[in-house]
C-alpha cells in the first residue's frame, strides 16, 4: 500500500468513525412498513457517500419496496471490473429492552462499535466506500474500475433484486463480485466464505373458536389452537433434533472431499459456540459437528409462537388464534419453494381435529456454493495474510444472502465473500456491535485486495 | 310477590341498569397491577351500593392485595340467614381489538347489555343488592337476616379469601349460601349448578441461550427454546385429547348414578355447543361427551403461548426465552397442590437438551360437589319455576369458584348455586354481555326464592 493512502486511511479514521455512526442512526428496518421513510433516507444517505467518494452516475433506483443504490467509476482502460454488493437496510430490533444502549444511538465502548448495522452491514459496506474514497483521494485514479450495488430489502429475503439484476445485466457486468457480509472465523483469523445457506419462511395461523372462549366453560371440549399449533409444530422435528417432514433432506450435495478435510482441520467449533451463545450444551441434527450442523446441514427454526394471553398473571381463556413464523435454512441441492411444498403438505397432513391452518410463504433464497479455483480467491487470501499476518480460512456460512445465487446464475463471476465480523458480534439480535480493529484492518485489507486484483490483471 | 316490590322493580328498572353501567365502568381488572386503584374504586361503589340499599356495618376490609366488602342486615329474629357472595372485579380485556364497543363503555344493544363484568360477576351481584334494597323499600324490613361478602379477587383465584373466610368464620355465620355467578342451561332455561371444577394454573419459563442468536450462524447447532418449549408442551397431551402427565387422572370421583342419569337426560350438548363457539368440530377426550368433558372431567389448557419474534414479516432469529401459561380444571377427586406437583415433575423429565425450564405456581382452587338434598335447593327450584314457568335444571359447572371449596369446609351451610347468565355471553372473553331479561326476571327469582326460605322456616 502506498504511504499516501495509509496516511490518509488512519488521519481521517476518526472522521470516518462519525460518518459512520451518522449512518447508523438512521432506523431502516426493511421490514416493518412504518419504516419506510427511514430506509428511504438511508438510501439517500448512501447514495450521498458514494457521490462524497468520487463515483459517477449515481442513482437511487426504484423498486416495488425499497431502493437499490448504484454508483460507478470506470477510468480505468483495461483494467479488471470490481463490483461491490452491499446492503443499507437493517433487522428489527426487538427486544428492545436487552440492549445496552439505543440500537439506533451508536456508542463506541472498549473499541467496539454498538449499533443496529454496525457489522450487518452498513459498517462493512461503509468500508468499501471509504477504501475507494480514500484511493481516489490519494491518486486521483484507479488502477481498476469498480460499480456499487446497495440495496435495502437484504434483511428481508431481496424480494425485488432478483429482477433488478435481470433486468440490470448490463450495467453490472463485471469481472469479479465482492461481499462483505459474512463473518470471520475468529478474532485474528480472517475467512473467505465458499457457501452460504439458503432460506425459507412461512407464517402458520392457526384458527379454532369464532372468539377466545372461557376455559371453565369449554375447557376440554373444544380444540385449543394453541395446543392443536404445538402438536403441529412438535411434529415438524424429532427429539433427536432432525426434521421429521418428508423428504426435506431429499439431494442434498455433499461438500467435496477437500471442502470436508478443511473443514475438518478447523475443528468442530463445539467449545467456542458454546461461549459465543451461553449454553452449557449444544443441540441439533444428530450425528454431526456443530461446524457441519451450521455449514453443510439445512435446519427448521421457530423464529415466534405466539397466542393467546401473555400479561402478568392468569388468564383462564382458550385462545381462537395461534401463530407460528418459521424459517428454514437451506444447503446446496435443496431448493426453497420444493421445501415450503413439503412444509405445506406436512401441515395439511398433520392438522389437528378441530381448528383450521393456514400459511404464508414469505422470503426465499437458495443455497450457494463456490467453486474456489479461481484467481479472484487468491488475491483475496494475499490482501487478508498481508494485513493479519496469518493463513486465511476457507469457511461456509450457516446464514443466508439470498441475492448471492442470483448473482451466481446472472452475472456468472466469481463472487468473493470476505467479511470483516466477528462470531459473537450479535447481527439479528440486542447489541450488534463491530470490533474498530476490524474496521481498521478490514479497509487497508479491501485496499490491498484490489490492488493484488489489478496485479494480476497486468501480469 | 307483594304488588309493592313488583312496581318497584319495574318503576326503578331503567335507573338500575343506569346504576349498574356507572359500576361496570370502573376497569376492576384485578389480575393487572395498575388497575390496584380500580379495583379500589369499585369496592368502594360496592360499599356505597350495599349502604343504600339499607345494610348496615358496611365495612371494606382489607386483605394482602384487594380488598373484601361486607355487609349485613340482622333484624329478623329467629328468621334464617342469608349469605350472598359475589366478586366484583373482572377479567382482564385484551384482545381488545375484537371488542365491538369498549369493554369499559357499557352499551345496550337489543336488549343485551354489553361491558366487562356485566354478568360476570358485577351485573349478578349487583341484582341481589337491588333485591335487598327493593325489599326494604316496599317493607322497611325484611322477613329473613341477609349478610353480603363481595370479594375484588375471583378472576385471580381469591388467594387471599380462605385466610379471610378463616378468620371472620363467626361474622360469616348463616344458614345459607347463595352464589350467582354459573350459567343457566339455555335461554328460558333456568339451572341450579351442583358442581363446579377446581383449578390450578403454572407458567413455564424456558430459557435457552444467553440472548436471541442469528438462525443463519447458529440455526441447527443450538436448542431453539421455542422448539424446546412445544416439546414440552406437546408431551402433555395426546393425540386423543388424553392428557398424559403421569397419575393426571388418579382418583377422580364419579358422579352418583342419579346426577348421570340426569345428566344424560339433557343430552350430550354438542350441538348447542358448536354453535355457541362456533366451530364444526368438537374435540375433547375420547369416550365422553362435550357435557361430561366440560361437567365432570378435568382438562389441561394452554392460556398463553409466546416467545421470539411476533411483527410484521420475518426475523430469522433463535428466541432465547419462550413462555406458557397453562391452567388445569380439576373434577371431585382431585387435588390443586397434586396435580402441579406431576406437572413439575412431568416437566423435569421431559425438558429438552440444551435449555434449563422453570416454572411458577399461580391460582389454585378446588374442586366442588353439593349433595342436593337440602330443602333450599326446593325453594330456589320452586323460585325459578315461578317466574320462568318451566321446570328447572340441575347441572354442574366447568369453571372454577375457587372459594366455593373454602365456604363448604369452614361454613358449613348448604351453598345454591343460582347464575342468570347465559351461555354465549363471553365471560372472560372480547364482548360480554347480559341478556337484560334475565337481569328482570332474576331479580324476580331472588325475591321469590328468599320469601320462600323464610316461608319455610315458618312452616
Amino acid at each position: 500500500m502506498t504511504d499516501r493512502v495509509t496516511e490518509i486511511l488512519q488521519s481521517k479514521r476518526d472522521t470516518y468513525v462519525q460518518e459512520l455512526q451518522e449512518y447508523l442512526r438512521i432506523p431502516s428496518i426493511s421490514s416493518i412498513s412504518e419504516h419506510k421513510d427511514d430506509v428511504k433516507e438511508a438510501a439517500e444517505w448512501t447514495a450521498n457517500a458514494l457521490r462524497n467518494a468520487g463515483m459517477e452516475k449515481v442513482e437511487i433506483l426504484e423498486t416495488k419496496r425499497h431502493p437499490v443504490v448504484y454508483g460507478e467509476w470506470l477510468k480505468a482502460e483495461e483494467a479488471p471490473t470490481i463490483l461491490v454488493y452491499g446492503h443499507y437496510d437493517v433487522q428489527p430490533v426487538d427486544p428492545l429492552h436487552l440492549w445496552e444502549t439505543e440500537p439506533f444511538e451508536p456508542t463506541v465502548r472498549d473499541h467496539k462499535l454498538y449499533a443496529r448495522g454496525a457489522t450487518d452491514d452498513k459498517g462493512q459496506t461503509f468500508m468499501h466506500i471509504k477504501a475507494v474514497e480514500a484511493m481516489l483521494e490519494a491518486e486521483g485514479t484507479l488502477p481498476f474500475n469498480v460499480k456499487f450495488l446497495i440495496e435495502g430489502e437484504e434483511e428481508i429475503g431481496s424480494p425485488n433484486l432478483d429482477d433488478f439484476v435481470v433486468a440490470e445485466k448490463e450495467r453490472l457486468s463485471s469481472d469479479i463480485l465482492v461481499i462483505s457480509d459474512t463473518p470471520m472465523l475468529e478474532a485474528g483469523k480472517p475467512a473467505i466464505c465458499t457457501g452460504l445457506r439458503g432460506l425459507c419462511a412461512l407464517q402458520i395461523d392457526v384458527r379454532g373458536a369464532s372468539g377466545d372462549l372461557h376455559s371453565g366453560l369449554y375447557g376440554g371440549a373444544v380444540q385449543n389452537s394453541l395446543h392443536a399449533l404445538v402438536q403441529l409444530l412438535d411434529s415438524m422435528r424429532g427429539e433427536d433434533g432432525r426434521v421429521t417432514i418428508e423428504g426435506f433432506y431429499d439431494g442434498i450435495e455433499a461438500p467435496s472431499e477437500e471442502e470436508q478435510e478443511s473443514m475438518k482441520a478447523l475443528g468442530d467449533g463445539d467449545e467456542s459456540m458454546k461461549k459465543e451463545v451461553g449454553v452449557s450444551e449444544l443441540f441439533g441434527e444428530a450425528g454431526y459437528t456443530s461446524r457441519e450442523r451450521t455449514w453443510i446441514r439445512p435446519t427448521l427454526e421457530l423464529n415466534g409462537v405466539y397466542g393467546g394471553f401473555q400479561g402478568e398473571g392468569v388468564k383462564t381463556v382458550i385462545p381462537a388464534e395461534a401463530h407460528a413464523k418459521i424459517t428454514c435454512r437451506l444447503v446446496p441441492g435443496q431448493d426453497p419453494d420444493d421445501v415450503l411444498e413439503k412444509i405445506e403438505a406436512h401441515i395439511e397432513e398433520h392438522t389437528p381435529a378441530g381448528v383450521t391452518v393456514s400459511t404464508t410463504r414469505h422470503d426465499k433464497g437458495k443455497p450457494f456454493a463456490a467453486p474456489v479455483d479461481h484467481p479472484a480467491f487468491e488475491a483475496a487470501a494475499k490482501a487478508y495474510e498481508k494485513v493479519y499476518g496469518t493463513e486465511v480460512a476457507y469457511t461456509r456460512m450457516g446464514g443466508s444472502i439470498p441475492v448471492v445465487e442470483t448473482f451466481d446464475a446472472q452475472l456468472q463471476v466469481p463472487i468473493v465473500l470476505m467479511g470483516f465480523g466477528l462470531p459473537g458480534e450479535n447481527f439479528h439480535a440486542p447489541n450488534e456491535h463491530f470490533h474498530l480493529e476490524n474496521f481498521d484492518k478490514g479497509l487497508e485489507t479491501i485496499v490491498a485486495f484490489w490492488r493484488e486484483l489489478a496485479e494480476q490483471q497486468r501480469r
